[in-house]
């Protein structure tokens, strides 16, 4: 199949960032495979297998020479990927010491597992970010008394920042789950084709303890904190499906942001922002549309294929294994991790600029108060004398003509407080109803507390990972 | 984002085929943009529009210079990536007279859409080559006999070619529903922001009837069959879940034969066969890996998982329509198309290059026959005066003891006749044994006559479409 | 396993209707299947095979007499669920004559293929009764102009009647493919149990032309219009995804106008309404939860679930098949269709109960109104002498400042054609804001068209199904 | 809707266990409703709201009259099920104190919160029993020599224990993951209609200290060991896709063993076994039937559809929240623990009935050895004195001729030693490849010590909770 019509993988070219690009290019994967096979080559060495003195400096010194055309040409001969990845090396050391005992999986499976383990690292760090960024907008807006809705329409009283808060804490409860995998995700390790370590033994003349040290030696160098061992020739499938599931997981708060943002905007009571420079259309200069946030809901709906893929794959393990599931996966670990950064990324430069329109927030709450305080109207009047079912019909005869008024547009504003002042059956002034109206916009429960341990537990985080928590992003598309 | 550590998309660099790549890469969508605003301009100038002598002429003399980095570059500076396209194209031309009362999704709505039709032609085609191929198959394995399994079991007597048959027949069923998909995919149309057509009313002065002529033939010039009509900004997402459930369904046949010659080259019945040259490994010449076999199911998979993104997508229309779906169908549609590809060149190349060993074939089939006839020895014994009862307790008896002795290892082959033709209780000569033994293996019921059926109705669409049959696959990794 | 504690089908409980229930349940699969065996009895003397006088008649005479827990003892014992039907079955009749020549299987995949089929036409009718309450309700707000709105932000002009049509219309799409796959849907027929028709031919004594006849029989009786030919033990199971891709497909146009319906509530432009009797909260008379609207939103995810299950399915066919998808139909077949069947009754009652507040509709155009039209001002502008650039800028000036003062809550009100009429640079009277206002509000393009078109095509299509058109839904929790 | 046709939860009816039913069964869920309520009032009780004395002694006394029919029909009159539930429990009692200061959700997300996390609890229990048994299972079989095959064929030895030690280590994994959620799992606790707890503290005059204590009482009650904080009127759904996931994770050990028992039922190597009393086809002896192994494959599938639905809610959260979720949680939270319980069930019967037919592993690994030792069949030649090429030469020679022979049916055995012994360029005697075979059968690398160590991490565990170590099945259909 020629070159003419190149196709990039769209993910990596226009959403993800470089740091995560490099840890799933050809040229990256190249790398890491070098810098193994150079770590298998070493701890042999040590072991006592022969290796003659400035060997392992000839790998050294040309493991950055990547030419992928060069290793294209070569698997076009081969046909086998990992062969042509081999005799590149070699070639270009001048040696063939390399892959000493080892099967095609005894790389693969742990370099690619590697991969996943970085690119879990990354998506660690800037989920922090996110978290800090959710933290720093809830803590701003921490007391601004705002309108909940509960099948979307007004409900009871909140603040926007714990709105905000309850966003980052849905986060926050899949980054915990991110951090446990991490520290426990398993690396298959250096176990030959079938799992038994059989070639390495035999490289080492049937002493198995050699071989274990040996593979102590490579799980050291990968730096992943556990491995496998009754594995076979590939690690479980199911931990493509723990790894997917867990970043879909950890997009979910930022998914629910995104979704209710979209949904304000469409009131006008925020809007996403725009970058330095960029102006809405300046014939329609109302409009905000939420392109990053529709974005984001976008990117979610992606991990959920590749949550499907995954899935696909686990508990589908013939005997010690088989490539079934080869294609899948050089298509959804680099492409959910890409798609991962692209939300993050996103939604990290969404919390930065977004905007709150306050008096837009204001308006609406002001529309919909009245109806919330009817409760405490009936018991006000009773105190000042009125007769309770006197009051209560009247409170419910004009708070269904305003809803209705409101609905066929007799009125425009709420005016509840001031017919239930001109309605003598209740006895309360409007000096009442402006009080009651002050303490119902101020009285948010525990709201703002919320808030507070909200920001609280990020600052753990955030102190434990100050580097993450600096993240900023870049331009995005 | 820096252009470093480049990313291709790997379904079109590794799988599928020059054609395939062709309707999705950057350039190919770039032309049939062109194409289309040339076709739009050429219409409003028909119908009245003022468009200066040789504004035509140089769009279509420069429509070829796809110049991507430059487009790139723009759109760095927009923000916008239409507006890129244009600028470029407009630049290129030495006029500004395209895209006059359109929206962009004038454009891409229908652009895309383009793609997708074009794309489900080229997979109907190759679809028409895999049918073909299984015919063949079919048609010389008409008549080998072969042990049906149910549960991985031996059931009954079939042939090998009704086996070949059926996964075709499970193929052929998806064909037709995608030859239905292409007769009646709606084209969005020219329609304007929210898709009454406003703009383009406006711009003919009012003129309702123009607007739709124009539109007509914008249609015509896409070549798709049917077209929306109280469309909103964009299509319904439905239909790309229509697509990619079809391809889907396309691919289900592919998947079962494909899993299930994995099993039958478990057995060595059958292999999916070797390139030219190719060897299995030298060292252990049995080695039959079904790599091929176990990519059409991993492809499978894919689709699957593509599947997931367009059943996220269905039925989440918001108002006239959003862009939530935007990074979603970048993703999607080439990809679900390249992977289909893949599958389908793959398919047709195992096909084509599959052995069936009828030695082991027979084998299996002589193991596992004398326990399917047991029922007939009995109606024969007692023909022979033997009494019923006896004759099934002789048979039972032995059967059993004989299915013992294989799993445990005392013999080696079915021996269960012979033990019977020693065994008085039934009176039957070893001859006898040998007649049922000859009229069991050739009586496979209606198998013969369901492959003549089958080759017959792939006739029908092979004669129709006899370029299509006559595909070939290219080599594949 | 006992029965305390039994938990029922929450989706036959609580949301489908008894006609769907019928189909699914216990009793309909019985009788169903002892229609079946009878039609094959009746099939086999028809063609030969010795049934006494009387038996025929002594299976109808019981075929009613469905005891469940019956069955359900016999299965205990026999650990055989089509043995103990049969057992059940028989010893009501006195008779032992049905089931002869045939598979397990020749049985159940015919019945479930009946109840998918007749399912498929309850479906059909269903949703032709949602088309026409879709193209009532259009009709009647075919006029009302309405703002029509992209990335969930105001865009541009449109009636109620053409959103309602465009939802319609993505119904429609999905329904003809509803009709196709009715249309083209095969049985598997009565073919032994590998697919060869060995054991009627035999019963036969080897006339093969009878088997065949008994099975045109056979699919007589099931009135299924295709049928399957070269078929193993099963049927495809990709017939399963494209039936339940087919009812996701449908239940789009329903999911994209609940999901909206619901945005628009939060606006208060419209309600799904109440049933009579039925009030908003007494506290809060404001309160018009779509519990509804987001009760099909809801389905639909369902289905995307089962979607999901029929994929898993898909191309996964092992040899002639085997039973590991056995338990995923008896779960994903009937609860799809349950699930399906609550979708289409709960949107046919939004559809009959819906309300639409145009006063409130009004508003929000007015709101928006003027933004639309700055174009048209300018035009307006120069036409009276005021200069382009002059009068482009006052009213860039002026939108982006109205803009303004809307979201910080200096206006309530857009009221920037007044401030327009008082800038001298203009030169237009509030007389001709006035004017342009007017026709701006009734200029929706061909959106009234649109939906007659619509009107027209429902049209035909409830003329050829009277009945369908007419179902009413029954009461919803 | 009528309740003819009742049609049963067909996975609790089948499938599941007394226990797992118990928990999700509608009385199971009023009693835990009715504790919930119970709890609440004592707290609220012992904080100072008055409560008069024997009114909880009301309540507690009537808890266990659970009459679903009376609660319905008063459902169909409220058209509030949460509130016909309040009144047939406070009719019951006499008293209307319950529910104080509380909201529907307030009940309903944390008692259904509690059915999960102790089916959660359930679901550890029986996947302790599986690891117990595929521990036992292992150890039994730990030295046994086995053909393990990548790519459906052979590729090396191991042991069969080893075998069952790497499924076993894949759902080890699983476990683990379960038992973090466990740990972690947060409740919503009693937190009002958005999450302010405004109406606890209004209820308490404006003491937030009072209501905080009150739900720390309900945690307490629930036994739930972490809670939410800032959550709105819902748990975030994210947590259902994390239980969910964590399912369909813990069953993909189970899922790969249950997909290689089929294939090694295929090849004869062992079957699943059969309950006492139970026997094959009496016609076909040989006839193994992986029914429980391919309904665990079943339910894996199902597992991942309501993985699908979980995905399809998670991170779409509108505002602080709607119902949109209720009918697919109503669906997929139940249905996805009984079928975890059926798929746990099925698995745990499925070890303990399993038989290894050692004969014919014996013959498959005799059949393959050969062609596995040719590496230290050439260095032995070498030591005997034969030159490097013309021994290298002579042993691929007769390797491909007998591959080729047994693949024709020349041979019907692997005769590749005798050949070479016969052949005078090696040198080697039939004694020396009667030592190489001998060697090679019993060389399996670390395949023993792995199955030891995956002995001893499981011994931890059921040390740990020797109570679900012990946890038998019932008997399943």
């Amino acid at each position: 199949m020629s070159n003419t019509n190149a196709i990039p993988n769209v993910l990596a070219e226009r959403y993800a960032t470089p740091a995560m690009r490099a840890l799933w290019s050809g040229e990256g994967k190249v790398r890491l495979e070098r810098d193994y096979w150079i770590a298998v080559l070493k701890g042999q060495k040590d072991l006592g297998i022969p290796v003659p003195d400035g060997v392992i400096e000839a790998y050294e010194a040309v493991k950055d020479k990547v030419f992928l055309s060069s290793i294209m040409q070569r698997e076009r001969v081969t046909r086998h990927d990992v062969k042509a990845r081999i005799e590149e090396f070699c070639d270009l050391a001048g040696h063939e010491h390399i892959h000493k005992g080892m099967t095609s999986r005894d790389l693969t499976e742990n370099v690619e597992q590697l991969q996943v383990f970085r690119a879990l690292l990354e998506v660690q760090k800037k989920s922090i970010a996110v978290l800090a960024a959710f933290s720093k907008r809830a803590a701003q807006t921490r007391d601004i008394p705002f309108t909940a809705r509960t099948h979307n329409v007004a409900a009871q009283a909140t603040t926007f920042g714990k709105r905000m808060a309850m966003f980052g804490e849905e986060m926050l409860i899949g980054v915990q789950a991110l951090n446990e995998l991490i520290n426990t995700y398993p690396a298959r390790g250096l176990k030959g084709a079938v799992g038994t370590r059989l070639d390495q033994i035999t490289l080492f003349n049937g002493d198995t303890s050699k071989a274990r040290a040996l593979e102590e030696r490579v799980l050291h160098h990968l730096g992943i904190n556990a491995a496998l061992d009754a594995v076979g020739q590939v690690y479980p499938r199911s931990l493509d499906l723990q790894v997917v599931s867990t970043l879909t997981h950890v997009a979910s708060g930022a998914g629910s942001f995104a979704k209710t943002l979209r949904l304000m905007a469409g009131h006008e009571l925020a809007s996403e922002g725009f970058a330095k420079g960029q102006v809405g259309s300046s014939a329609m200069p109302h409009k905000m549309n939420s392109r990053s946030c529709e974005r984001i809901n976008g990117f979610h709906v992606i991990l959920k294929g590749y949550l499907a893929m995954a899935a696909g794959l686990a508990g589908d393990q013939w005997n010690e294994g088989d490539v079934s599931c080869s294609v899948v996966r050089r298509v959804m670990l680099p492409d959910a991790f890409l798609a991962m950064d692209g939300l993050l990324e996103t939604t990290l430069t969404v919390l930065n600029q977004m905007e709150v329109f306050e008096a837009v927030v204001e308006q609406e709450l002001m529309r919909y108060l009245p109806f919330l305080l009817t409760t405490t109207v009936l018991m006000e009047a009773v105190k000042t004398g009125s007769g309770r079912e006197a009051a209560h019909e009247a409170i419910k005869e004009h708070a269904v003509q305003v809803a209705k008024d409101m609905r066929t547009g007799k009125v425009a504003h709420n005016d509840l407080f001031s017919r239930l002042t001109a309605d003598s059956r209740l006895g309360l002034s409007a000096d009442a109803f402006e009080k009651l109206t002050t303490h119902g916009r101020t009285n948010m429960g525990d709201a703002p507390e919320q808030v507070d341990y909200f920001v609280e537990r990020v600052g753990k985080l955030t102190a434990a990972h100050p580097e993450a928590a600096a993240y900023q992003p870049g331009d995005i598309l």
